[in-house]
């Protein structure tokens, strides 16, 4: 080797210094320095909130925040920003709702309930019947028609309180809000009204989505959640008299389908650009608060990704994007778009995470992969130790990326700790101020610190 | 064996079988699924901070604390419940506390700020004087008398926000607020402000102890805390002007020692009576508040491992003692009464468990103890890990059951989550609004079921 050759490689060796040289331990340092230090998260999920506000798909916030990420992202210095066109559904609320059970004409308590998604209006008066309790669908088939006709079922299913982790309880009472009106119609309910998901006893009714099948739209019958203190109420009255009447008016409704985007932002690979890995978060939201922990944080946390990449110079090998679905609310259109879109162009999509169990402080990932990919996984856990990162488990990973599971990639779901989330889910205190400002950037440099080294160490 | 004999000793297995027969698994189980479904933590502290609220020692919240404590336990059943008398030092507050900054005669702008727990009052007209921001001792050391005499001295260094665990980043600052009137009078200064130990940016001063060490009383220094958000304008206008004159007046004051008590409870060891396990917290708390985090949560998580215990069945071998503390806030009294006591008495401490860093999601223990002692705690974790306690190091204990140490026993502190604990540290945020019942409650059965196992296979 002669001497210009040695110094032109000593010179290469050094240019590449700065971030080369570094050990895995002293980047996530980086990453979580720069994240609690001069991170954007906060920042930016203070403007989605509170600057544009509640987004359901279709509504005039959701082309807002598709509005916002595009111009954020592209101030990032990213090497792409583009919109994805996907058409999604549009329900809207209208005026708010009311009810109240009635112990005798005259003689009524106001209660609070908010409709579900995807439910159909009250006839304009509202409807008021009388109301029977079940606790799961055995108990309504147990029940008949002969009972249930005509009626409006409460289902008061609680939320398990002594399962540790809150989606697992949600998982257990999900089947009331989303099935309910399907398996009430076959009695001849005239309408449903669902506990609130809220292990909390309080005033506050949850949206969230229900569908209806393939039920004719005219025998389609409306259906809403009550808040978990009017749930017992309602409960204790019909323990005492099982004549009490429930009116409930609301005023929803489906429209057609419109025009959305998921909003994507690249940094292009510099040694695989033909392998993908996403990170990413819904931009829709509930309309009932801001969506500041669903999904506001997922969306602000992944753009600190890309953003943490850039600030410390780290050029990934393989593709990154950051992808803000559209609709994982009601209807998972943006999911299931980026999906077909990267199928039709042969993308090969590597590794995704989603962030979609709120802005609260990480306590690790559950991995939808193979044992070696998961082997892999484990031999990282020491490099998380010092940021309290303890939990990496098989499991689910996100609906948003869902569709792009195949045998050979990795997909990963980030796990916050789960005890406040049910507190704000889908309801009207999922605002900013529930949000702590270390929690949610811890979340993002948990989640860049596993990107940086699926990326460094590809999968298996 | 007879046959009178064998049927005696069936009888006998089948009596203790309720309990004994259980796993320590099914055991653990059980303690968080009372604690989750049929808990007394949450309304106990609901009771403590909405009806009693503040309890600075000596004060009348204090003195109906004690009196409320004595009369739940009482309800318990426990063996024994008693008072143990300990005299305490009594500081007030007085009016609320008044500060402006004055940047030319006539033109000011008031801040918050709160005397520091121990500070003498402002003259009843109050201090003004030109005022020097130093971030360390070091800085005030450099700038000397010539420059210190006559000044407030403004101690500025923030908690440094990427560090993990809070608690560390608390101890990295605390020394401005503890020692800062003591250093700052050595070179003259007339008071003493002090940044809040909080690492969000907000408008609340944080009060905590503070000393005077041996500087005699008509020597003595004001000492008060400003909110971060008005350090941050205090410190941006003196950097543009130093001649900036700051204002402030309070009225506090240390009146003499009063009496008061810890308040004790105990379920006798059926099989070592005279070796004792204490679980506590302290009582007091500081007065901006109601000390939900700091210390209410303690207080009731330590009272609800002796009714899970009670409630369960659950008859230790040893005597297990709840411990509320008065006094931990500003002079441990409570702490080193009931360890001298013990010492007197030759009382055997073979193990004691704090819970003092807030009421939230628990993620493990720290332990002061032998290796020996480590090393059995290390050989449970995979009983821990369903409930997502995974924090198991050596380290700090608690300030109340710190006395008690001895080579041979073990003290533990519960380590809850610590990103929101300094939100409220010590200000008058430190409500119950800001209690989460099943964060409060996991932390409950996680020191019951801690309880359990140093009670059933005792201290190395």
């Amino acid at each position: 080797m002669n001497k210009l050759n040695t110094t032109l490689l000593i010179f290469l060796f050094l240019v590449s210094l700065p971030f080369y040289s570094q050990t895995d331990e002293e980047i996530l340092k980086e990453i979580y320095k720069q994240s609690l230090t001069n991170g954007k998260s906060y920042d930016w999920l203070n403007y989605l909130s509170n600057q544009i506000g509640s987004r359901l798909s279709g509504s005039l916030g959701a082309e807002k925040a598709v509005a916002w990420g595009k111009e954020e992202l592209e101030k990032l210095g990213l090497d792409k920003v583009w919109l994805q066109p996907v058409m999604v559904p549009k329900w809207v609320r209208g005026a708010k709702e009311y009810a109240f059970i009635e112990s005798e004409p005259g003689k009524t308590t106001t209660v609070n309930i908010c409709a579900l998604g995807g439910s159909v209006a009250t006839p304009a008066l509202g409807i008021k019947a009388n109301i029977i309790e079940v606790h799961n669908f055995e108990e309504l088939e147990a029940l008949g028609k002969e009972q249930i006709e005509g009626k409006i079922v409460f289902y008061n299913r609680p939320m398990q309180a002594d399962l540790i982790e809150t989606f697992q309880a949600y998982g257990g009472c999900v089947n009331q809000r989303y099935l309910g009106a399907v398996e009430a119609s076959k009695y001849g309910a005239v309408a449903v009204i669902v506990r609130s998901m809220n292990l909390r006893l309080d005033d506050l009714p949850h949206t969230g989505s229900m569908t209806y099948d393939n039920i004719p739209a005219e025998k389609r019958i409306p259906s809403a959640a009550i808040s978990t203190n009017d749930a017992e109420l309602l409960s204790t009255m019909l323990n005492l008299d099982k004549q009490v009447k429930f009116y409930f008016k609301q005023n929803c409704k489906q429209l057609n389908d419109v025009q959305s985007y998921n909003v994507i932002g690249e940094i292009t690979g510099n040694e695989f650009p033909n392998e993908y890995m996403v990170v990413g978060g819904h931009l829709d939201s509930w309309d009932l608060g801001d969506g500041s922990h669903d999904d506001g944080a997922g969306i602000v946390q992944s753009m600190e990704v890309l953003r943490l990449f850039k600030q410390l110079g780290i050029k990934p090998k393989r593709s990154i994007r950051v992808v803000l679905f559209m609709n994982e609310e009601n209807g998972l259109r943006g999911g299931n778009k980026y999906a077909e879109d990267a199928k039709l162009k042969g993308e090969n999509h590597v590794f995704a995470l989603e962030s979609d169990s709120g802005g609260f402080t990480p306590r690790g990932f559950s991995f939808n992969c193979s044992d070696a990919n998961f082997n892999q996984v484990l031999m990282w856990q020491s490099l998380f130790k010092p940021y309290l990162i303890h939990y990496f488990e098989k499991g689910g990973s996100g609906a948003d990326v869902g569709p792009l599971k195949k045998d050979t990639n990795v997909l990963a779901g980030l796990r916050p700790d789960s005890q406040r989330y049910f507190d704000y889910h889908h309801a009207s205190n999922d605002t900013f101020d529930a949000i702590n400002k270390r929690e949610l950037e811890l979340g993002a440099a948990t989640m860049a610190s596993l990107m940086y080294l699926f990326d460094k160490y590809g999968v298996k």
